[in-house]
């Protein structure tokens, strides 16, 4: 057994640092450590903060931290990063703006890469997160980097998801604010010091009262500056209704439900590989792709040689 | 069979319309599709186009497909969007910048959804590519905004793969370009007539220099302005640089055979889903996710029931 259950039920740093890197490594042992945790979850609260690179959500995550430590609250950060394809690490390694966070002990950063685990990110960030939670953190925070994919599975992974966005931004982002719609729950117009940022705030809430009126749940829209700072006790606040509505419609249980939909489906997508990557098939495999072009069998008929017998 | 194999290898633009249709609705009817397009395949070549928002990615690749109508080629665009996770569609649509080829028959244009394929993007794209490959196109380019996972999947299912960068990037941008070293075969500068477009050159140029001292390929950098516009035919030529490159190396040859390995390895995956999921397994899930929290089995424990009796 690679890892310490005691340890991370009572929220040793040691314990909760070797079990992540267990998730990060998709060790063999991750399986057992699943169902160790379960059992002690449910407990903190997932928020996902997202948006394109440069909209300062590092140092905005920072500076909820500082509120939330006020508060008494502990805190893990995942910082999702998008990950080298050559070396298999983390482009950006633990995130140099929450370093003054590091030496508090109610504080856990931990960045992890993105590519490589099976389920995708939100498989792993969510074993991150059951660690968290299951060590009797108050707070899970999971950070990143990116359009596309990894937001989607961010907002799959959090309770509430935060799309941070700045003014200056051109087109594409226009673009993007729209896709984003429908996974922010609270949006976030960070550098509201900066010019353009009034109009980036309007056309934003014009766009969700349009698109938005039947919702429950209308994402507020939050300017914040973390340079001032001005802002970021009224998002502390917003995210705080957020959980409050989560909790009193049900969502918040139905969203645990999901999640261990979620972790069930990865579970036998990854054991029914195993299950058919035999030797042979294997070596069936690598014979076919050797022939020359001109005479290597079809993917479907490879496919379908591969299926046969069993 | 809801597509026209004739169609499409005569290169009729409603048969490889309607192919591309099915190919991103994930049709039953794929499985077949990829098998008659195949020993047709082998011919196009197939070239990524990545960056971060804004970078100017559309416009670019709309100048290199005038240079390469003027020289005869026929194009087939295949740009990759982040995905409304609500509707399951597009954000951007077919792109904007790009419709003044729409009139040109040598040139197809389409959007795709990044999401919903279980082998992610790269399978998708791939089997997009193949149907442009198949209907006798010469260059497939794939364009794509973000960063992270999808940009790995079009460097894995292109032959050679632009990265589009912009002076003006932030700190992001800088380690970000850390992690696209490894999958750029060539380095633009894009916006050249900004400001810090010299420094961006040379600091790029550096690292290169630095990195990649023993590679065979070393990512040349080109400087383009889309707007004067400069440095295109650059570009081209050092396309046809790498093109040269990859074939005299037998580059070209593996890459198609690893290609061809993967769709193996999705239509697999796809395969054993599909079979899994019996409608007495999707009963008993359901079920046990039904059941109050507390009582809710772990989802390994879940996982091993469903196996049980396979």
């Amino acid at each position: 057994m690679t890892f310490d259950i005691d340890g991370i039920l009572n929220g040793k740093r040691l314990a909760i640092s070797r079990a992540l890197s267990l998730v990060e490594r998709n060790d063999t042992d991750l399986i057992a450590l699943t169902d160790a945790l379960h059992g002690h979850l449910g407990n903190a609260y997932r928020i996902g903060v997202t948006g394109p690179p440069g909209a300062g959500k590092s140092s905005l995550v920072d500076r909820l931290i500082e509120i939330w430590r006020t508060a008494g609250k502990t805190i893990g950060v995942i910082s999702v990063d998008p990950t080298s394809p050559f070396t298999g690490g983390a482009i950006l390694g633990d995130r140099v703006r929450m370093t003054r966070h590091y030496k508090d002990e109610g504080v856990f950063i931990r960045s992890m890469a993105t590519r490589g685990s099976l389920g995708g990110l939100s498989s792993k960030a969510q074993d991150a997160a059951d660690v968290y939670d299951a060590a009797g953190l108050d707070i899970v925070v999971f950070e990143t980097v990116g359009v596309g994919q990894v937001e989607l599975d961010v907002a799959e992974a959090a309770d509430t998801t935060l799309v941070v966005i700045v003014p200056e931004s051109g087109d594409e982002i226009q673009a993007m604010k729209a896709g984003l719609m429908e996974i922010a729950d609270i949006f976030v117009v960070n550098k509201a010091d900066h010019t353009g940022a009034e109009k980036a705030f309007r056309e934003l809430r014009g766009i969700i009262q349009l698109r938005l009126q039947t919702a429950d749940w209308k994402p507020p829209v939050v300017k914040t500056s973390v340079v001032k700072p001005e802002g970021i006790d009224d998002l502390d606040k917003t995210i705080q209704r957020h959980y409050s509505y989560l909790k009193e419609s049900g969502i918040l249980k139905e969203k645990f439900r999901h999640r261990q939909h979620l972790k069930v489906r990865d579970l036998i997508l990854e054991r029914l590989q195993t299950q058919f990557w035999t030797p042979e098939r294997k070596e069936i495999m690598d014979a076919a792709l050797q022939k020359p072009l001109d005479e290597m069998p079809s993917p479907v008929q490879l496919m379908t040689q591969l299926f046969k017998g069993t």
